[in-house]
């Protein structure tokens, strides 16, 4: 290639890893992944994961080459505790707040940026949305209002700006894989959960969820009773329950929601599902591209700490 | 023993079984008790369970010894499938809905009560409660009132009488098990959960999800927030998630209580929790016990079968 790497972007997540080399002009050159996230690795096994992702990669400029990450290499028990901005805070802070761990070798300089975290009005914390919502806010300048990051555990922000003023995180997600694997909601989500009632099923759960989000414990039952006395099949009981457990995440933050899309950002699946619930709630949800966003937010952190 | 046993009442649950030995004047006899619950047998052992439990009891009379049974062994996955009745209906008509398996000797003759279902106002179903309510309108004639058993999987049941009217199920004790030992907030529970912060958070949990039943979603994941920003301990946390589920519950059934206190069935421990937590609500608890009762409701069914 002709175009030479002056920084990598790293998405460094639980699950994986994803990289980005970008030119001095902000063009993206390559894009690499791997499984390696967060939560498979020790702390002392983070540079090789590190290395071997860029194994073809090196600084053409006779520096370091900086390598910028965000997400959960930065939490606790990840490579090196990156503490926390609290909120309200302004999210062009972000690459000041960044931290330093040692890569191992000499021709790579690695930082990762903090997450956020609130203390008043209920304790929470994120790591890496944080800089999804200042990529948000680069490419969207002056968006003011909710924005919603659909997910194992989905985020809702309040954003003005580049300023984050609050922000809430909700389970949907890991309540979902929880229930259908382990509860005895298990017995009626056995077969083949796509079946043509999948859809259905996810308009009435969403229907319930929206109508009564303080219901929920309740609600959750019906979907075992559903499928013993009405014969509700497998796919339109997880429909059922994926369409409550959104609904009910959605319900219960439409106070929040102004006459503006929600930008969705997630994977296009959830987000897709997310859009839909939300035009039940008479609201809209637009949904990003979560590649974009997060490539916006590392380089604007980048920006901002030069 | 000099008095001579007439029947015996039986409480097949899903985890544990329990027999009575009853004399013709109502008086209990013998109590006994196997971990021989329905979850951990196939249909074929059932007759041997019960052998079991009986080993050393027989009829007196020349006939076969009548043995009632109540709770999950009707289920379909049970003994042998007792129908449901359908609510709104007079529980005194639960005698006449038992089934007969076979126990396989000629000596016993056993019948299970069928459980109660709902179809209008959300698919629901209840094996072994409805027996305990029949109990407790033995033994309240007239009550007319919201009931709450607490459990695994809680019961809220409007009772006019001796006829249920309707009821909701809340997965409260499973949510709690599957979060403690499954999700993201074990990490926040693992240690002493029963240390001197547990009443403390128990109390925090329960206002919060009281004040905002609707926001369990958000709130759950503040469990983990809270030991990770505030240093709440493991037994801190235990409590504030028990409180939390239990005072979402509560809150979510709120509308539905009068000025009468709610009678409580289940263990002694969890009705005293379910007690607080209806108190902070301006409401109150009665707790039961819950053994007098399923046994009430067992003489009941047979009393009104014969």
């Amino acid at each position: 290639m002709t175009d030479t790497v002056d920084w990598v972007a790293i998405d460094w997540g639980t699950s994986n890893l994803r990289g980005w080399g970008i030119a001095a002009d902000g063009a993206v050159l390559f894009e690499k992944s791997s499984p390696k996230g967060m939560g498979k690795l020790t702390r002392e096994e983070f540079p090789m994961a590190l290395s071997e992702l860029l194994e073809d990669v090196s600084s053409t400029r006779g520096t370091p080459l900086d390598v910028l990450i965000c997400g959960m290499a930065g939490a606790r028990q990840g490579w090196l505790e990156a503490p926390y901005l609290e909120a309200p805070t302004d999210l062009r802070d972000l690459g000041r707040g960044a931290v330093f761990p040692d890569a191992g070798r000499s021709d790579i300089k690695a930082a990762i940026l903090p997450g956020v975290c609130q203390r008043n009005g209920g304790d929470n914390v994120m790591r890496g949305e944080e800089t999804q919502l200042l990529g948000l806010a680069s490419l969207q300048p002056g968006y003011s209002g909710m924005v919603c990051m659909p997910g194992t555990h989905s985020k809702w922000a309040q954003l003005s700006g580049t300023r984050i003023e609050r922000f809430s995180t909700a389970m949907t997600g890991e309540l979902f894989e929880l229930l259908r694997t382990h509860s005895v909601l298990r017995h009626s989500l056995g077969g083949d959960l796509e079946g043509p009632g999948r859809k259905e099923g996810f308009a009435a759960g969403a229907e319930a969820g929206l109508a009564h989000p303080e219901q929920l414990l309740g609600t959750l039952f019906e979907v075992r009773a559903g499928s013993l006395l009405s014969g509700r099949q497998p796919d339109w009981c997880a429909g059922y329950l994926s369409g409550l457990l959104i609904g009910t995440e959605v319900g219960s933050n439409r106070h929040l929601m102004g006459n503006e899309p929600i930008p969705l950002i997630g994977s296009p699946a959830l987000c897709a599902l997310y859009a839909d619930v939300l035009a039940m709630a008479g609201a809209s949800g637009a949904p990003q591209d979560a590649t974009q966003i997060v490539l916006a937010g590392l380089k604007a952190a980048r920006s901002n700490a030069a």
